[in-house]
C-alpha cells in the first residue's frame, strides 16, 4: 500500500473516523484505524465497537486532484499518533508507504516517522452496507430531530434502553422520545407514509451523526433488527441497537393544563440562570411561583442566602402555584425549542409540567417536579 | 454599607481580588472577599493566606459616575457567590445593601439576592502599604523579565524555594533566576545603581502580576525583608516571601560551548513537536544529532515506531554529537527567547547546554540533558 495525499483531506478524514476510537480501548486492535486505499478511494475506518464510522477520501474532488502515486492495499495504524502526525505536519501533501504489512512510513519533504502497523486483517469485520428501512431525511430536519429530544436520554447506564432515542415510525409520523425517566423529549416529523418500524438507537450516535453530518445537504437513516446506519457525503456510522423494551410514554404528556404561563424565553433563561446560583445545598433545584401578584424564579441556600427574580408573563392562566424543578432540566428543555416565546404549563405542583412552543406542535418537553416545602 | 455602581466596573474588581481566593479554603473566612466602601472608593481584597490582592474601584472616571447613593462601611462576601451574581445580572448597575453586617442584598431592578455576610473585622489583618526597596519598571519590562524566566521555576513544593523567582539587585543590575534544578532561565536588566536586594518571591505571584497589570503602563514592586508588594493601576498584590538558601546558579551556565546551531525558531519548534509525537515510553525525550550530514531532531518508541526530520540550520560549530532532552523545557526555553533565530550550544551530551538568543545577551537559558543510549 503507498499514496502521496493531501494532508488536509487525510486529516479530515483521520479526525472523522477517529470520533469511534475510545481513548483507551479493552480490545487493543480498536485503538488502531483501519486504512484501506481501493479502487474507490481511501477508506478510514474507526471503531469502539459499539459505534463504528468509516469516511472515505476520493481520488479526486472537483477535479483537483488528492491522491496520487499509490498502490492499493491497507493497514491498522494507531489512532491518536497518525492524527496528531497528520495535524503536526504542515506541508500540503503527506506519503504513506506500508512496508511488509508491518511498518508504515508516514513523510513529508522535512519529517519521517516509521510506525509499527498491524495487518489489516486482525480488524473485526464491520458491515456497513446493512439492508433495512431506509430513511432519507434534510439535514435541518434530521438536525432538528435529535437535537430537540437526544439530551433528555439518560446518560447513565443503569437502565441502558434509557440512553436511547425510540423511534417510531409508522402511518406518515416518525416520533423521536427520549427520557431520563425524571423528563421526556418529544418530536413528531411527516415521513413516507409507507415507511413503519420501532428502533431504539444510541442518542449518543444520533448527536455524533448531526456533529460530522455538519456539511451534508441529506443524512440516510437505515434501520435493521440488530443496527442503525447512517450515512451522509462519504461518511457512514453504524451502531449496535438498544435491546430490551422502551417505556411506555404515550401517557405520560399531561392533558388539563390548569396552569399556563407564556414568558420570553431568552430572558427566563438568564432568570433561571441568576436564580440557581443559590440552589447550592440542593444542587439545581429552583423554585417557581405564580400567583396573581406575578411571576416569581427563586432559590436558597440556609449557609448562602437566597436569590429570586420577577420575570415578565405575556399569558397568565390559573390560580396560586408553587413549583420546584431541576433547573438545568428546564433550561435544556426552553433551549431545545429554539423558541422566541415559550410556554409553560401546569396539572399542579407535583405532576409532570409541560415546556412547548405554541407556534409548533410538533414537539413537546415533559419535566417531572422537584419536590420543595 | 450601601452602593449602586456600575456593573461592569464591579465585575471587573470581583474578578481581579478573586485571583487570590483559593476555590476551596483550608481557613473558610478565606472563601470570602472583603468588601471596603470608604471615603476613596471601593476596595475588593482577596487572600489565600499566602497571596492577597486587593483592587480599589473609584467612585468616579474620566467624570463618569461609577458609584453612587452610597454610605460607608464594609462586609465579607463569598468570593465565588458575589461574582457569579455579578457575571449573570445584565443591567448596567448593581445595588449592593447591607443590613445589620449579616445579610447583604444584591439588587438590580429585576433580581434580588440576599446573601449572608461576615463582619469586616473577622478578615486577617493585611498590611498591603509596606515599606521597603522600591522599583519601577515600564510594564512590557516586568512582563519580559518574568515571561522569560517564571516558567523555568519548579512547580512541585518538594524544594519550596526552587519555586521562587530569586531577584538580585545591585550595581545597576536586577537579575531574575528561576531553576527546577534541571534548567535554569536568568534574565538580566538595567536598574537605579542605588538599589540592592536579594529576595526570592513566589514565581507565581510574578506570573499572576504579569496577568493583571496587563493595561497598567508601569509596575511597581517594593521589597521587604518578610513580603513583596507589588502595585499597578488601582490594584495591589502582596506575597510573602519564599524562606531558605536559593541554590548557588552562578557556575551553570557552561563556558567553553564547542559545539553550535543557530537555527530558525518556530521551525524547530514545529520540528520537536512532531518528533516528541513517538516519545511515549521515555516520555518528552527527544534526541538531536548533529554531524557533518546535517542536524537531525528524532524519537523512538519500541512499541509505535519513530520519528525523525532534518532540521535546516544557519550557521554550524563543533564535530558530531548526540544529545537527549526533555521536549517541554527547549520549547519552553525557545518560545521565552521570543526572537526568529534561536542559538542552542553545548559542550558534550552530558553537560548542560544553552539556549540563547545572539541579539540580545539580556537572557540565557540553560538545560540539562538527558542521557540516552
Amino acid at each position: 500500500m503507498k499514496l502521496t495525499i493531501v494532508r488536509d483531506e487525510f486529516l479530515k478524514g483521520l479526525s472523522i473516523a477517529s470520533r469511534a476510537v475510545a481513548s483507551k480501548s479493552a480490545i487493543p486492535v480498536l485503538n488502531n484505524l483501519k486504512i484501506e486505499l481501493n479502487e474507490t478511494g481511501l477508506f478510514i475506518t474507526g471503531s469502539n465497537n459499539d459505534l463504528t464510522v468509516q469516511t472515505m477520501v476520493p481520488y479526486n474532488r472537483d477535479g483537483k486532484e488528492i491522491i496520487r502515486n499509490y498502490k492499493e492495499g491497507a493497514t491498522l495504524i494507531n489512532a491518536k499518533i497518525i492524527t496528531e502526525i497528520a495535524r503536526r505536519i504542515d506541508s500540503l501533501e503527506i506519503t504513506i508507504d506500508v512496508i511488509d504489512s508491518t511498518i508504515a512510513i508516514i513523510s513529508d519533504n522535512r519529517s519521517e516517522f516509521k510506525l509499527n502497523c498491524i495487518r489489516a486483517e486482525e480488524y473485526p469485520e464491520v458491515e456497513l452496507r446493512g439492508s433495512g428501512t431506509s430513511l432519507v431525511f434534510q439535514n435541518i430536519e434530521f438536525t432538528t430531530l435529535v437535537n430537540q429530544t437526544a439530551f433528555a436520554a439518560s446518560q447513565k447506564e443503569q437502565r441502558p434502553i434509557l440512553t436511547a432515542l425510540n423511534l417510531e415510525a409508522g402511518g406518515g409520523k416518525l416520533v423521536a422520545t427520549a427520557t431520563d425517566s425524571a423528563r421526556m423529549a418529544r418530536k413528531t416529523i411527516d415521513i413516507d407514509p409507507g415507511v413503519s418500524f420501532v428502533t431504539n438507537i444510541p442518542a449518543k450516535m444520533m448527536v455524533e451523526v448531526v456533529h460530522l453530518a455538519e456539511n451534508a445537504p441529506t443524512i440516510e437513516l437505515i434501520v435493521s433488527d440488530k443496527k442503525a446506519i447512517s450515512s451522509f457525503g462519504l461518511t457512514t456510522i453504524a451502531t449496535r441497537l438498544l435491546s430490551g423494551e422502551y417505556p411506555n410514554t404515550k401517557n405520560i404528556v399531561p392533558k388539563a393544563l390548569l396552569y399556563v404561563l407564556e414568558v420570553n424565553a431568552q430572558d427566563t433563561i438568564k432568570a433561571i440562570n441568576r436564580a440557581s446560583l443559590l440552589s447550592i445545598e440542593r444542587e439545581n433545584v429552583v423554585n417557581l411561583s405564580m400567583s396573581k401578584n406575578g411571576v416569581e424564579i427563586s432559590s436558597k441556600s440556609s449557609q448562602i442566602g437566597s436569590a429570586s427574580e420577577k420575570i415578565d408573563v405575556f399569558k397568565y392562566e390559573g390560580g396560586d402555584l408553587e413549583v420546584g424543578f431541576n433547573n438545568e432540566f428546564v433550561l435544556s428543555a426552553i433551549r431545545a425549542l429554539g423558541s422566541t416565546d415559550v410556554t409553560i404549563a401546569f396539572v399542579g405542583e407535583m405532576k409532570p409540567f409541560v415546556v412547548r412552543n405554541d407556534l409548533d406542535d410538533s414537539v413537546i418537553q415533559v419535566i417531572t417536579p422537584v419536590r420543595i416545602f
